[in-house]
């Protein structure tokens, strides 16, 4: 069985971000955010308390996927439609909460193998039915909802019973893979043949190679293994043309690249079924080194010199002056992130008498290789970090950051039972604008919170370092006020700062795809016509706008 | 005004290639392919000795394109309409001698700035015209014809008036740079300021940044600095559906990426005016090593091992067997090349006596950056060479291959002059398959000669390493026989050669694009259903069919 994750939030059941072992949190989000995390959380319904749509699905539409895939891989009830309405962004955990189910799938389906998946999508193309493919559902961006007016027949189609490594070579260094792999699905896989796929967004627990691929996903490490467009080197989709299946070779110029137009294309082309990608031996060692800068400035110049330096690091990170703050304020008591923090505070304090240490960021830099290069590649780092008024403070607060990596989603659940909200927005942008990029839309949010009257925090890292610029991770939460709804201070705060990426030279999303919630920007970012295109491929490829219609352009 | 190459071969007028100080070659080539380099040449005729068709632009197309750009940019002379009406490959090469000129372009239009891009655009598609954008005219696959039959006015928009850095960014990395930049043209303009592109095709003296990316083009010094496809980082172009412009960041998660599309789209998406390109300060050092391998499996192990390693050369090429026999027989008497390939030989020789010589392969390695990178990447493949059976024999002959590495497509016409066809055909591939492509191809090839009964030779090389695979490049030629069309003959080679990559697990190309040369092959590289994604792309854009209509797929 296909398990979920939990139908109103993130992650697992039983899981939950907690923070009494944090004594300085609370106090921290109270004062710039006006969030009460002692607050007596807010009491999440039963799903059956709460109106369920019943689902719409004809009966012979119905028929056709029982005898196609079998009937208990076609489900109808309650909770799995629900589960498939929507992904893990902001709004979708607000909705969800209040029973606002948008357009529920009718059914959905889960095919096992790509002959039922090529079934599948000829059922519901005959049916004139809509279909969406579901991965893990931790998408942010309103990619996996069908329009609320939609009154065709909608499909969730579920790639969660396909979830294999199918093959490993270890020649060409490279892994074919099923599209429904979990990360740890496939990274276990390959982890016991001695392999990783080096693919690690924070999403990774809950999100699959297909939906990475549909998304152009990127993960922690990209530095080193490159994104998910770099990585997958061929894909296996269905798509109402048929099956699409590319050379398994490293590079091709064969006209406009199938392979990369699947890249990104949030299910409007078809179901990826299976693809081919890029896998590396185990590093000999892996360590990540903390480091703080006097300042953000200070900070991104290093990383813009580490980038352009004969040093290949893994990860390049670091944190503006408020996520640097947030980040020491969430040490536990006794820990070793506490202690060498402190540590690191003490000493910079110590060393640096007068500078402000309200100022100082928080860098992680990961190191990954042979025992040979991870140790050059830390003198070359060192230097750098020095040349920039940084210093180190070891590898303990980059073991405990890698170790609880994944867990960061699981406190926008934890401040929505608070009456808080909180988001994230990334971009890219040129080394040359990063940072008016940071401080423009640093001014855009507080310019929003100050215009709707809530009390607000934002913060941001530079992470994913390229040869011409860089990736900033934004982070945001607002107490909601009483007297309104919380989802509409929630647009202006989130689309002043989707404004602000692109009036200062940043693109919608680094990698969290355009769905539904970017969609606006898509014109302002690869231009009128460059939209037109887009829309174009899809009109050609899918001309019923059976598959997942509405998302990325109209 | 835009110079262009000879109207029936390669280059510049003046200069050829010539054979009398490489006193090996041609009893070399007589052995091997049967060909009498000291033949005299057959006289190529002079244009007005042939039979141009009359222009058949009606008038008023005429003049809508005078009025847009001005009469001295809208030409229909003979002259500028044959060198317009094909690219350099051999079957344009022989078709233009023979007065096959096919479908002449009515007008070659040279619109100075975008905005009358737009304009001839727009003209084109009001008159119903087809338009063939048109760089260097270096093309060696059929993408800049227009079809036989093709009753509409043809068009020939030559971008070569359009050839500036517009901007430099040091910040970035990244250069602003019209599509109608030859490559001597950008790369004075850049390395008059210390920076490079790092983008060296074969055609790189007679090639066009536009060119580089409607045909997905690689670069000598791709290990380092990328394929086109990599350096490319936004796109400007004039489309039916309006001016694309992608942002100018690193990276984008915007849906399929419409900047991917362009690549490789051969003119079928329209007229790329611009281009925003990553590039790389001069290094500080720069240098190209020799090696011998005892074999092409030992050579490619090394290639393999040197791909995997810290090392990060900007070149890694090794000839097969009968590539490194004709390297050999083009060195000089008394030449730098000549003394020391024969100082390699002898050393290998007295090393390794009992070894075939006649197995030997000759290998290129590039070393480019910082002095101390340098000489640690040099120490790491120096280890991996030795580890593999071959050794160095120093800088000298790299250096020679460095000076002389676009002079080869000047070759073909020599041996054209003598009765003689020679091509290449390159493809990619993994690791894993790549030895059997390499045997699989020669084996075909060589059966094609048996088969047609003509003396032929084809050799090979590995350049341009990737994570998971390299491309392999071949080249071929045979005396034609006179008693057939020697085109008949070159299509069965060719088209073994091009059927043996597909069969064995190599892409149809790996950098010279698809055009009307490749089509065949492309719905068994990208598959049925691939094909019609990227004919719906095409449709959906061009419903005309006025841009490059034929090219990649029908």
């Amino acid at each position: 069985m296909v398990e979920h994750m939990k139908w109103w939030g993130w992650g697992q059941e039983g899981v939950a971000f907690h923070h009494e072992d944090k004594p300085n949190l609370a106090p921290f989000v109270m004062k710039v955010a006006g969030i009460d995390f002692d607050a007596p959380p807010v009491r999440v319904p039963e799903l059956s308390e709460l109106d369920v749509p019943a689902s719409r699905a004809p009966e012979e539409l119905r028929a056709a996927f029982v005898e196609a895939l079998g009937a208990e891989h076609v489900h109808d009830d309650d909770l799995d439609r629900v589960v498939h309405t929507y992904g893990k962004s902001m709004r979708d955990l607000v909705r969800i909460r209040r029973g606002d189910f948008g357009r529920l799938p009718d059914l959905v389906v889960y095919p096992g193998t790509e002959a039922e998946t090529e079934a599948a999508l000829r059922i519901a193309l005959e049916a004139d039915a809509v279909l969406i493919p579901f991965g893990g559902g931790s998408n942010i961006v309103g990619s996996l909802e069908a329009p609320r007016e939609e009154t065709r027949p909608v499909v969730s189609l579920d790639v969660g019973r396909m979830r294999a490594v199918l093959s490993l070579d270890e020649t060409a260094k490279t892994a074919r893979i099923q599209a429904g792999a979990l990360g740890p699905d496939l990274e276990e896989q390959l982890n016991a043949r001695g392999w990783t796929i080096g693919h690690f967004p924070d999403s990774f627990k809950h999100s699959t190679l297909g939906g990475w691929i549909a998304t152009r996903s990127s993960g922690m490490q990209s530095d080193r293994f490159g994104d998910i467009a770099d990585i997958t080197r061929a894909v296996r989709v269905v798509t109402p043309k048929g099956l699409v299946a590319t050379a398994e070779v490293p590079v091709q110029s064969t006209g406009p690249s199938v392979r990369e137009m699947v890249l990104g294309s949030e299910g409007r082309l078809g179901i990826i079924t299976e693809a081919t990608v890029q896998v590396h031996r185990l590093a000999e060692e892996r360590v990540i080194q903390a480091y703080f800068f006097p300042d953000y400035a200070s900070g991104l110049k290093a990383m813009h010199a580490i980038a352009a330096s004969d040093a290949s690091p893994s990860i390049t990170r670091v944190s503006d002056a408020n996520e640097t703050q947030f980040t020491l304020a969430t040490s536990k008591k006794g820990s070793t992130l506490g202690q060498l923090l402190n540590k690191g505070v003490q000493l910079y304090a110590s060393k640096r008498k007068g500078m402000d240490l309200s100022q100082m960021c928080l860098s992680f830099i990961g190191f990954e290789g042979s025992a040979t290069s991870v140790r050059r590649d830390k003198t070359l780092v060192g230097e750098i970090v020095k040349k920039h008024g940084g210093f180190g403070v070891g590898s303990g607060p980059g073991t405990l950051y890698d170790q609880k990596k994944f867990d960061t989603p699981y406190i926008r659940d934890f401040i929505l039972d608070r009456g808080a909200y909180g988001d994230v927005s990334e971009t890219s942008s040129s080394w040359t604008t990063l940072k008016s990029v940071h401080d423009n839309v640093v001014a855009a949010a507080e310019k929003a919170f100050a215009e709707v009257g809530v009390k607000g925090f934002i913060f941001c890292h530079l992470s994913h370092s390229y040869h011409s610029g860089a990736c900033q991770y934004f982070t945001f939460a607002f107490q909601a006020p009483t007297d309104r709804d919380g989802l509409e201070v929630y647009d202006t705060v989130k689309g002043a700062i989707q404004q602000a990426f692109i009036d200062n030279g940043g693109t919608l999303s680094h990698h969290h795809a355009v769905g539904r919630e970017h969609k606006r920007w898509i014109e302002q970012d690869i231009s009128p016509a460059g939209a037109g295109i887009v829309g174009a491929l899809f009109a050609g490829v899918d001309p019923g706008r059976n598959l997942n219609p509405g998302a990325i352009v109209d």
